[in-house]
C-alpha cells in the first residue's frame, strides 16, 4: 500500500478545495457579509494540505486498488470540510444537516435540507451552487488537469479518472491522462459561461446567472429560491432545460465536435437513445397533464422542463410534480433511474449502460435459438469486450442490491411510506433531486432523522462516483497490507 | 421447423388436459352438479388431440428453438381451453375474466377476478384449484413422465423440461428424462397426499383439504374462502404455511434425501439462504406487528403463514396484510420479488439466483483489486459455469425490461395509483397473487380493465416460464423457414 503517494494526493486535494473555497470568499466580500465562514475553512484545509504534501514521495505510481480508494476518501474529505462554511455561518446549525446538504451538492444531486433556501446568505449561497460545478465535472479530473505532468507517470492514474468519471468505459481522448482533463475542463467552462451569458440576456442577475448555470452544468438542481424556477421567465427556464439535456451529453462527443469529427459525433447511439427517451417522454407527459394547464405551450414547457430536469438528473422544478397524475409520475420515477449519457455530468444508471444490457439481454436469446453462432454485442459499430459488459450486468447486480438495503434500512430508521421511501432512495442514489410524495419538488427532506440522512448521503456519494471506490474502501480486504 | 413433431406434442398435451378434467367431473357428478361445463371442452379437447396426435411424425427430433416455442404455445392453449368450464358454468361468464382465472392458476399466481369465491359451483372450485397442482411440477414434465420412451429420443427434449422447471440449471436427477420426470412427479404426489391426510387429521373436509392441498403444493394459493385461509384453525393453517416452505425447496433435494445422499441435500447454499431468509424475515415481522396483535403467538403466527405464503409466492393469507406498518410490507414485496428456490414449485426470481449474481458481483469487485487474478465463482463448492453466469443475468436484464414495460401499460390502461401498479405486476410476474392497496388480500383484480388483465396474463405466463420461451414465441426469427 502506497500510503505516501495516497496521503499526497489527498493534501493535493484538499488543497484543491481551499483554493476553490476563495471564490465564495470573493463574492461574501463583494456583499459584506460574514468572512469567517470561508476563512476558516480555507486555513484549516491549506494546512492540511501543506502537511499531507509537504514532500512529494518518490514512489509515485499506484495500484488500481489505491486509486479506487483515493476517489472514495477524496469526496468523503472533500464534504466532510465543505460542510463547514454552512456551519460557521449558522445557516446550518446542525454539523450532520450540513453534510447531506454538501455531499448532495457536490454528487450534483441537489436533495436539500433546508426549509427556506432564500435566507441563506450570498456567500454561502453560492458555495453551496459552486459544489455542484465542482462535483460534475470531478475533483480529481479537475486535480489531474492541473497537476505538473511529473508528478503522474504511468497508466495506473487512468483509474483515478475512471472512477470518477461515471459510465462503463472511459476513453482518453488525447494520449496523455493530464490533457484529456484539460480537454474535459475547457469545454465544461465554455459551456458553463455560454448559459451565463443566456440568462443573462433573458434579464437574470449575474448572481442568479451564475448559480443557476453551475446547477445546470453540474446537473446538480440547487435552486436559490424556494420555488425553484418556477417565478423565473419560460424564456430562462428553457435555457436551462436546453443545457440540462446538453450537460447530459457524453462530453467526448463535444471533443469530437471540436477536432472536427461530425460523424463519429454523430453516430453515437446513445445519443439518439438519449435524445429519444426525452422526446418520447416529453410528449407522453405534455399529453397526460393537457387538462391540469390547458393550453399547449404550458404543459409542453412544464414537460419538457421536468423531463429534461429528471433524466439529466439534475433535480430543478418549475411546477411540483408530485399533483400530477400517476401516468407522469411514473414516467418521470424511470428517468430517474435511466439518467443522460455515460462521460456526462449526470447521474443515473446511464443510457449506455441500459443499451448494453439490453444489446448484450437479446444476444442471449439469439443464443439459445442458435447455441454453436458467435455473435458480438456492438455499440456504435464496433465489439464490446467481454469485460465490460461483465462489468456492467456486475455493476446492475450490486446496483439493486445496494437500493433494496438503504429501502429496507430508510424504512426501518424512518418508517416512510411505500413511494417517499422508494423515490427518496431512487432520488438519492440516482443523484436527482426531489422524490415524490413526502420528499416532492415542494418538500425537503428536513423531516428525516440524522441517521436516514447519513444513509442517503452515502447512497448519494455511492451513485456518483458508481459503487466500485466506495464498496473498495469499505472492503475489509482493501485495507490488507499484503499485495 | 418440424411443425409435425410440434403439433404432435401439443396435441399429447391438450388430450392429457382432456384426461385431467376428469377429475372436477367425477367431482361434478359426486355434488350432483351440471356436468356440461366438463363433459364439452373435454370432448373439445379429445377431438383437437386426436387430429394433432393421430400420427406420429417419423422425424421425432426437435430444435431448442422448437422446444421453447412448444412450451409458450402449450401453456397458452391449455389456458384457453381450460377457461371453457368456468364459462360454460355461467361461474365467469367473461371469457376474458375465466382466462385470467386460469392463467393465475395453471402458472401458480392465485390472483382471482372473483368477488365471492364461495359462490362457486364444487366442480369449477375443484377444477381452480386442481389447474395450480398441474401448473406448478408442469404440464410437460407430466406428460414426459407418461410418454412412451421410444417416442423421446435424443438430448432435445431436455429442453421442453428446462422451459418449464424454473432456475438456472436443470440437472437430470437419473440418465432418461422420462424417469427423471417421474421421479420429480413421484414426490410431488407423495408430498401431495401427506398434506391432505395432515389437513383431514386438522379436521377439514376432504374437499377443502384437497384443494387447499392442490393450492399448497403448486404454491398457487387459491382459496375457496372469502377470507383465504383466516378461518381455519391455527393448526390448519401452520400445515399449509410448514408446507409452503417444503414446496418452495428444490425437488432434487428431495431426491437426494431419498436416495440416501444427506450430506448432498444439506450442503445446498441455496437451501440455507432460502431458509434464512424465511427466518429474518418472519423475525423482523413478528416484532413490527407485535402492537397490533398483542400477543406474541398471534404475531409470529401471522407473520410466518404471510412470509412463507409471500416468498413460495403461494399467495393464501390470514389477515389483510396490507393494513400492517410499512417495513412489513416493503419485507413482503422484497419476498415476492426473491420467490423460494430454484427446481420447485414456487414463482419470483429465486433464491438460487440471487446467490449466484451477488457471488458473481462480488468477484467483479475482486477482479478490480486483482486483475490478474483468475476465481471461478463456486455455488456448492463446485465452480458456476459462464454460460449459466452470463444466462441468469441477461435474464435479469429482461425480467427488469418486462417489469418496466409492464408497469408503463398498466398505468396507461388503467391509471392506477403507484404502490397498487407496481405491486399488481410484481405479484402477477412472480406468480405471488396478492397486491397490496387496491389489490391486496382482502380485494381482487375485477376492477381492472380487460386489457391490462390480458397483460397480467401475459406477466404471469412470463414469469412462470421464466421469460425466454415466451420471447423466443414473440419473437420474428423464431417464425423464419430457415433453421
Amino acid at each position: 500500500m502506497n500510503y505516501r503517494m495516497l496521503f499526497y494526493i489527498l493534501g493535493r486535494i484538499l488543497g484543491t478545495e481551499a483554493i476553490l473555497m476563495i471564490l465564495p470568499l470573493i463574492c461574501a466580500v463583494i456583499y459584506k457579509e460574514n468572512l469567517l465562514p470561508f476563512i476558516i475553512p480555507i486555513l484549516i484545509l491549506a494546512a492540511i494540505a501543506a502537511v499531507l504534501s509537504f514532500k512529494k514521495p518518490k514512489e509515485t505510481t499506484i495500484s488500481s486498488r489505491e486509486g479506487f480508494m483515493c476517489v472514495a476518501l477524496a469526496w468523503i474529505l472533500l464534504s466532510v470540510f465543505g460542510a463547514l462554511p454552512f456551519v460557521i455561518s449558522g445557516d446550518i446549525p446542525d454539523y450532520v444537516d450540513a453534510f447531506f446538504e454538501t455531499v448532495s451538492g457536490f454528487t450534483t444531486t441537489g436533495a436539500s435540507i433546508l426549509t427556506d433556501v432564500e435566507s441563506l446568505g450570498r456567500g454561502v449561497m453560492f458555495w453551496r451552487s459552486f459544489t455542484h460545478w465542482v462535483g460534475g465535472m470531478g475533483v480529481l479530473v479537475f486535480v489531474l488537469a492541473i497537476m505538473p505532468k511529473s508528478d503522474i507517470k504511468g497508466t495506473k492514474y487512468m483509474h483515478l479518472m475512471r472512477a470518477e468519471v461515471p459510465g462503463p468505459t472511459v476513453g482518453k481522448l488525447v494520449p496523455k491522462i493530464s490533457e484529456t482533463a484539460r480537454v474535459m475542463y475547457g469545454i465544461y467552462i465554455v459551456l458553463t459561461v455560454v448559459v451565463i451569458a443566456l440568462l443573462l440576456a433573458g434579464g437574470m442577475t449575474l448572481f442568479d446567472a451564475t448559480t443557476h448555470a453551475f446547477g445546470t452544468a453540474g446537473t446538480g438542481g440547487f435552486g436559490i429560491k424556494n420555488d425553484s424556477l418556477a417565478s423565473y421567465s419560460p424564456y430562462c427556464q428553457y435555457v436551462i432545460g436546453i443545457f440540462m439535456v446538453v450537460f447530459g451529453v457524453n462530453f467526448n462527443l463535444y471533443y469530437f465536435l471540436l477536432i472536427g469529427q461530425f460523424s463519429k459525433a454523430f453516430k453515437n447511439e446513445e445519443l439518439w437513445c438519449y435524445l429519444g427517451i426525452v422526446a418520447v417522454s416529453t410528449t407522453i407527459i405534455t399529453v397526460n397533464i393537457f387538462s391540469t394547464y390547458g393550453t399547449l405551450s404550458e404543459s409542453f414547457r412544464h414537460s419538457f422542463l421536468q423531463v429534461t430536469s429528471i433524466i439529466s438528473t439534475s433535480g430543478f422544478s418549475t411546477v411540483d410534480f408530485n399533483t400530477w397524475p400517476v401516468l407522469s409520475k411514473v414516467v418521470l420515477v424511470l428517468l430517474m433511474f435511466s439518467g443522460a449519457s455515460a462521460g456526462s455530468t449526470a447521474g443515473g444508471i446511464k443510457v449506455g449502460r441500459i443499451l448494453l444490457l439490453f444489446k448484450n439481454a437479446r444476444r442471449e436469446v439469439h443464443y439459445i435459438l442458435h447455441p454453436r453462432s458467435v455473435r458480438s454485442v456492438k455499440i456504435d459499430g464496433g465489439a464490446v469486450d467481454s469485460d465490460t459488459i461483465r462489468g456492467t450486468t456486475s455493476y446492475i447486480i450490486m446496483y439493486i442490491g445496494i437500493f433494496v438495503t438503504s429501502l429496507l434500512l430508510l424504512t426501518i430508521f424512518d418508517g416512510v411510506d411505500m413511494v417517499s421511501g422508494f423515490t427518496a432512495v431512487a432520488t438519492a442514489f440516482n443523484n436527482v433531486g426531489p422524490a415524490l410524495e413526502k420528499f416532492g419538488p415542494a418538500s425537503n427532506f428536513s423531516s428525516l432523522s440524522q441517521i436516514s440522512k447519513l444513509l442517503l448521503s452515502f447512497d448519494m456519494l455511492a451513485g456518483r462516483l458508481e459503487i466500485f471506490p466506495i464498496l473498495i474502501l469499505l472492503s475489509p480486504s482493501s485495507w490488507k497490507k499484503s499485495s
